[in-house]
C-alpha cells in the first residue's frame, strides 16, 4: 500500500487504530483528520470532571497529541474537517479555515463519532443549555456552574449520561430535577434495576419527573424554566441528555451503506461497504452477540476494539473487530447498576426470544462476614434454548460482576451451564454460591 | 425407591444433598449421619472467627440441625459415624456411643470430607499444635489465643490456610512466622502472585521462612518452639496447615475405587463405582474443566454444587455435578489473591499444554479517576490451540475479576476470544480496557 493510512476522527477508535497501525507496520504512512481540537480522550470521564473528582479537563486525555506525533510518528492533523469522501478515487476532501485539498488513501477509517440528538425543543440555544458530548461542552459546563453559580439544574433524559450528571451537580450544590418520558430511568437496565436506582437517586435528593414530556426552555437570554405541557419548572442549568445519534453523514454522502440501526454498515473486520473503506467507533454498527443481528451500541470499549483492530488488520494483520453484548455499567451516587444482553421481554421477542426471567436479592458476601452489601440480580433466558440472553446487576458493591454473565453471552452458555461456573469463593469476597450463580440457580428452577 | 436416600456426612455436600433431594422428592425419605456435632457448617470463615471478624462459631453455621429436622424433614443424626459399606446388600453399619445397626439404602452419597494431612513430625501432640480442619478445632484455637495468651506462633505451610491464619493471629496481636518448604508461598496461584503476597506479609510483620523445612515442635507438655533442621524458633502456638487428604477410608474397604488423585472417582453424576453410591464434596474428584481430567479441590462451591445436584439426581432429575476449574481467592490482610485453571508452566506440560504467559501490571481504574489499585494479571494459554488455560489476579481490589477467566474456561475460549468479551466500563469501575482484557491483549502479541 503506497497511499496512506487515513483516518477521519481522533478519538477512541481513530487513535486506537492509528497507534496500532504503526506498531504492526512502522513503514505504514497515517494521517489523522479531526476536525476538532481534542484527540484521544475519556469521554465516560466528562461527568468526573464537573463533579470535580477529575482536576483537569486534560487528565481525561489519553495521549497526547504531541506523543502521537513524535512518540508514534501518526500525522495527527486538528483542525482538518473531511468534508468528503471519493470512494472510487480513493480520496477525500479536507477543509481548513485556510485550504481545501485532496488526500488520496489506500486504506480510510471513518470514525467520526456521534453527536447528541438536539430534540426540536424551543429555547434549546439559550444560555445555560447544554449537551454532554466533547471536552468543550465539558468546559462550558464547568465554567457555567463555577462562574454563574446556578442553584437548579434540569436534566432532561434518564439515561446514564442524566444519572452521572444528577450526582455530578448534587455534589456541586445544585437541586436537580431529571425529567424522563418513559415511566423509568435507565430504560437498557431492565425495571428491576431502574427502580432501585430511582429510590437512590430520591435518597439523594433528586428530584425525578417520569412519564413527563419536556416541550422546551424558557428564559431571557439565559435559561429560567423548563416547560413541560401543563406546568413550568425553574431551572438556570438544563443539561439534554437524550440520546445520541451516529455521524454517518460523511460516509452516507459518499454512497457507503447505512445499516439498519442507522449507523454505518461494517462487516465483522469493519469494512463498509466501499473497498478499502472502514468504519469503527460511535457511528458503525457492531453485531451483538446475542441476536448476532447488527447493532448500534455507542461505547468506549467497543470503540477503542474495533479501532485497534482496524489498525491491526490495516497494517497487515486481519484482526476481528468483535462484537458487542450491549454491557454498561453505571454510577449512581452509592450504587453501581450493570447490564448487559437482552433484558426487556419485549425486545427479547422482537429479537426471536421467548424470555424467561427470574430477579433475586442477594448479598455480596455471606451473612457472617461483615460489610456485604445488597446486590439485586436479573437474569434473562430464552425458554426453548435455555441460552441465557441477559442480565443486569444492582448494589453498592459488585456490580463488575456483570462481567461473568457478559462472558457467558459470548460464549452461549445456557442457565445450566452458567449455574455451573466455578467462580472464586472466601468468605471477605463473596459468598459460596455467587450472586450470578444463585441468580442461574433460581431461573433454572423456571425452565 | 422404597429405602431411604442415605447420607455419610453433614457438611456442605451431604446437606446439600439432602435440603434438594427433599426439595425435589418430599416423598423420600432423607437420613443424614453426621459422627460430629456441627453441620452445614462454613469452613472458610474459621479463621475469621479467630481473628474476630465473626463473633460466634455459631455464625458459620448456614442451616441449623433443628431447620433441617423440623423445616425440612431431614432425619438428620449427630453422633452417628457410619463405618461399613455394603454396596451389595445396600447397607450400611452405623456406630453410636451405644448402639451400632445396619442401616439399608436406596441411594447413598458419601460426603465425608477431608482431614488436615498430619505431617510425621515429632511433637504434633504438645499443647498448642494446631491443625484447622473442623469447627471444635476453630473453637480450640480461638480458646487457646484467649486463655493462654500466647506471644509467638508458628504456622506451618504457606497455602491459604496459613496466610489467612497469619492475618488472624497478627490481628490478635501475636509475631507470627510462616513456614513453608517451597521456594515460596501460596503455590498454585503462581510466582507473580505469591511474590506480591509474600512482599505484603512481610509489611505487615509477618516473618516469612522459605524453602525452610519443619522437623517436629519442642516444649514441655505445650508447645515452646518450632524445630528446624539446624536451629529452633520460639513458638507458643502452631498452627500446621500442610495440605488435607480426602476420607476415602470408608470407600475404600467397600471397594469402591479410588481414583488417580487419591479422592473418590466419579463420573458426571457423582456416581462412584458402586451402583446407586454418590460421592461429592472434598472426599471426591470433579473434572477439571481445562484438562478434561480428574481432579481434587477441595473447595466449598464444588462440594455444595456437587451435592446439590446429587440430591437432584437421586430425587428424579438427573443433574450434572459440574467440574472444577480450581478457582480460588484468599485475603492476605489488604490484598486480595485470585487462581483459576493452570498457571504452573510444568503442570501445565504434563497436561499436554505447550504454556506460554505473560504478567501486566495494570490499574483496577483509568488514571484519572481516584481510588484504583494496581492489579497484577497474570494469564496462560496453550500456543498451539491458542486456548486461555489459567490466571492468576493480585491487588488491594477487584481480584474478583478471576471470574471472568474462570467462565472462559468453561467455554474453552481462546485469547483472542478473550480479548473481545464486552466487558463493563465506566471511570468509577474499570479502565475501558478491564485489567483481563489488557492482559489478553498482550498474551495475544505472544501468540
Amino acid at each position: 500500500m503506497d497511499d496512506p493510512f487515513v483516518i477521519v476522527g481522533g478519538d477512541a477508535a481513530g487513535m486506537s487504530a492509528a497507534s496500532k497501525a504503526k506498531r504492526e507496520n512502522p513503514d505504514l504512512e497515517v494521517i489523522v483528520f479531526e476536525r476538532g481540537d481534542w484527540v484521544s480522550y475519556a469521554a465516560c470521564g466528562m461527568p468526573y470532571y464537573v463533579k470535580g473528582t477529575v482536576e483537569e479537563l486534560d487528565d481525561l486525555v489519553a495521549v497526547t497529541p504531541d506523543t502521537f506525533r513524535e512518540k508514534r510518528d501518526v500525522d495527527l492533523r486538528t483542525g482538518h474537517e473531511v468534508v468528503a469522501i471519493d470512494s472510487e478515487a480513493q480520496s477525500i476532501t479536507v477543509e481548513t479555515d485556510d485550504e481545501t485539498f485532496e488526500q488520496s488513501y489506500g486504506a480510510l477509517l471513518i470514525g467520526t463519532g456521534a453527536r447528541a440528538v438536539h430534540p426540536p425543543f424551543d429555547g434549546l440555544d439559550l444560555e445555560g443549555v447544554f449537551t454532554l458530548r466533547s471536552m468543550d461542552e465539558a468546559d462550558a459546563i464547568e465554567t457555567y456552574v463555577t462562574e454563574r453559580e446556578p442553584e437548579t439544574a434540569a436534566i432532561v433524559g434518564g439515561g446514564y449520561v442524566g444519572v452521572e450528571m444528577a450526582e455530578a451537580l448534587i455534589e456541586r450544590g445544585l437541586e436537580v430535577s431529571i425529567f424522563e418520558m418513559l415511566p423509568r430511568i435507565l430504560q437498557p437496565f431492565g425495571e428491576a434495576a431502574a427502580e432501585i436506582v430511582e429510590d437512590h437517586l430520591r435518597e439523594q435528593g433528586v428530584s425525578l419527573h417520569l412519564e413527563t414530556a419536556v416541550s422546551g426552555f424558557d428564559g431571557d437570554g439565559h435559561v429560567e424554566a423548563v416547560e413541560l405541557e401543563d406546568d413550568a419548572v425553574t431551572a438556570d442549568l438544563v443539561i439534554v441528555g437524550v440520546g445520541v445519534a451516529a455521524n454517518v453523514e460523511l460516509a452516507e454522502a459518499a454512497g457507503i451503506e447505512i445499516g439498519p440501526t442507522g449507523a454505518i454498515a461494517v462487516d465483522e473486520y469493519g469494512r463498509t461497504s466501499a473497498p478499502d473503506v472502514y468504519a469503527a467507533g460511535d457511528c458503525a454498527e457492531a453485531t451483538n452477540v446475542v441476536t448476532g443481528e447488527p447493532d448500534h451500541v455507542p461505547l468506549a470499549l467497543t470503540a477503542n476494539r474495533a479501532g485497534r483492530a482496524i489498525g491491526s488488520t490495516v497494517g497487515g494483520t486481519p484482526t476481528l473487530t468483535g462484537g458487542t453484548a450491549g454491557t454498561a455499567i453505571v454510577k449512581a451516587f452509592d450504587f453501581g447498576v450493570a447490564r448487559t444482553g437482552i433484558i426487556d421481554h419485549e425486545r427479547a421477542r422482537e429479537a426471536g426470544f421467548d424470555p424467561v426471567s427470574v430477579t433475586i436479592d442477594t448479598s455480596t458476601k455471606p451473612h457472617y462476614y461483615p460489610g456485604g452489601a445488597e446486590l439485586t440480580v436479573t437474569l434473562v433466558a430464552d425458554r426453548e434454548s435455555e441460552r441465557v440472553i441477559g442480565a443486569s446487576l444492582v448494589g453498592q458493591e459488585g456490580t463488575k460482576r456483570i462481567d461473568t454473565v457478559a462472558t457467558a453471552l459470548h460464549a452461549a452458555l445456557t442457565v445450566a451451564e452458567l449455574e455451573r461456573l466455578d467462580l472464586a469463593y472466601a468468605p471477605p469476597f463473596s459468598p459460596v454460591w455467587d450472586p450470578v450463580l444463585t441468580a442461574a440457580k433460581v431461573l433454572n428452577g423456571k425452565l
